[in-house]
């Protein structure tokens, strides 16, 4: 089978033009088949706040009422997107922006209403992607690039973009070797939070329950190492955690990040 | 060859929800190869007050300032397109929102800075459009709705709803027999301007001279029939001039608008 990456971006990336363009440079660079997930930065809530759209919360959880769907459809599925896929194009990447709903990328289900209703949120697992058209635009050299929206009954949907990478990845392994890479604020899982030279380069599930163990792991990591073993599970080859920066070296077999294999 | 639909709906449409939802209606019912082309509306104008973005203007001509290119690819290749292609998608319309540098599809050049400095607007011809992509998209039943962007140099640029319509069926009609729709707001190119039932239903060359001698056309319809003829000339099959409310009779053999030919 083939290789491919799938790689998110968050707003450490996306906020900032000079990390921005370092790391699509990189990006650009890798000659593997490969997919990009671009988180939404702190550019929406600018504008939000321009426009009067406020963020509302329950329980701390972020709701997607009317006004903030369009507002991420806008920025995530317009500004950041778009932008980008400009940048992607000079660079010498065929990129193409997409949303769920774009060739029906990803369907969606909208939350359903229990004890909190999210609003335009969007519910996703592997069987809701379209394999078949992102492995045509793969096949024909062309790179999608997803703003974290996805959709149902006609309407956009906000939908978490770690989520989206994970589902891809699980979604793609059936026709291709897959890496699902989290770029993230550190070099990787750190052995010592205090030490950022502390990576552990390679966590495999007999490692992961010696750490949890040892109460080696800051809890903030846990959700992502449990995400990662359940990627893993339904058929992705490997996760790797690890900084933008290092992104070439971690799409090679000598990776600097936190490998996560089966 | 297999025909093909270019469909081009300006602020008219896209600004009043109800005539959307009829078109997005009728637009999904064609059977043929189609393509949707989409301006801009009121709403960019609308956002971009809020946003405290003015529009600044030239000798009557729309400057694209860097918070305007900013502003319409938002609005224009965000939230316009977004909702047009996840209705498509619920009217059983495979359509994917593409703007130029989405694949490569329409490369322009930035406009020249003579007399006037444009800003950040694309000027493009039929050989920028990127054939192989848009076919290829169109031969898995896949619908692309144009956002009026296209890009150079890393760059969004703003472009004529219009133009991108012409030059996309200019470059299509090498591939397909194409026939390019301009909906707008009357029923065809009127013999008298008072009536709206005095559409001419035909034009040719020789009855375009004839109307021309005669002075029986209104002077804002001239510049839509020059650019029609010049469409024409470059291998359009026809070009239609009509309301979006004739939609579907007007990709038949029994127009209703406006249906100008060699």
């Amino acid at each position: 089978m083939q290789k491919l990456f799938i790689i998110k971006i968050g707003g450490n990336v996306v906020d900032n033009e000079e990390a921005l363009i370092s790391f699509l440079t990189d990006f650009s660079a890798i000659k593997d088949n490969k997919i990009l997930i671009h988180g939404g930065g702190k550019i929406a809530t600018k504008i939000g706040d321009q426009l009067g759209i406020k963020s509302t919360y329950i329980d701390g959880r972020r709701i997607t009422d009317e006004s903030t769907k369009d507002l991420v459809t806008m920025v995530y599925g317009g500004l950041i997107n778009k932008q980008i896929v400009a940048k992607l194009q000079l660079l010498g990447c065929n990129a193409i922006g997409l949303t769920g709903a774009d060739g029906n990328a990803i369907k969606a289900i909208k939350r359903p209403v229990n004890a909190i209703d999210y609003g335009f949120v969007g519910d996703i697992s592997a069987g809701d992607v379209n394999i078949s058209l992102i492995s045509s635009l793969l096949n024909q050299n062309i790179c999608p690039v997803f703003a974290p929206l996805t959709y149902a009954n006609g309407s956009i949907l906000n939908t978490n973009a770690d989520t989206i990478a994970s589902v891809l990845a699980i979604a793609m392994s059936s026709n291709f070797e897959t890496r699902l890479i989290f770029c993230f604020e550190k070099k990787g899982v750190l052995k010592d939070v205090t030490n950022d030279n502390s990576v552990i380069t390679k966590i495999d599930r007999t490692i992961y329950q010696n750490l949890l163990g040892s109460g080696a792991l800051a809890d903030g990591i846990l959700p992502k190492l449990e995400n990662a073993f359940a990627a893993i599970n339904d058929g992705v080859n490997d996760v790797l955690i690890g900084h933008a920066n290092d992104l070439i070296l971690n799409t090679t077999d000598t990776t600097v990040g936190t490998l996560i294999t089966q």
